[in-house]
């Protein structure tokens, strides 16, 4: 229903750490996942996590490497993530000026 | 710590519904408890419920009276309840500028 666009806010977006996690993501090339960590004030398990749930909804593409000897692992929006983002700000908008529209006199 | 305000965003008013419920009461008087319903297509369970979280935490004001014979339940945002609402939208904005200014060249 589209007067009910609150029902349709991806939740895999919308709890708050990954909301941070994909607005960071934002626009950049990929962050390195110590970077993302540090950025956002996380601990590794709690980073791991919700990075594998945006992982598993394609949001996040998550590549493990060495840079010479150090392991590497670099975080990046999928175009799908970046579509899904994009979807969520507009509803996210769509909500707050439907309720300004009605508190309209 | 000021670059993690994802952390500050009120999970109470995050909480989709209750986001929706929020924005709806924003800048009216008051709403009426099936006039939100409809508006937001939501169940008597469900919008109880989350009335019920807001009003604990002081965001809204419930008030049952009669319009006649008939049960009339008003719901309005407090001035606690706008105030949390405009530091929510302030915080939620900040987290997508800081995105947008981090990716900046």
């Amino acid at each position: 229903m589209s007067h009910t666009p609150h029902n349709q806010l991806d939740e895999t977006i919308h709890q708050r750490t990954r909301l941070a996690i994909m607005a960071a993501l934002s626009g950049v090339e990929s962050l390195e996942f110590n970077e993302l960590k540090a950025q956002l004030g996380l601990t590794d398990g709690n980073l791991s996590t919700h990075l594998s749930a945006l992982e598993r909804a394609g949001y996040v593409r998550i590549v493990k490497s060495f840079k010479g000897r150090k392991p590497n692992t670099a975080v990046s929006q999928t175009a799908r993530g970046r579509r899904a983002m994009e979807n969520y700000l507009a509803l996210l908008q769509k909500i707050l000026d439907q309720a300004r529209e009605r508190s309209q006199p």
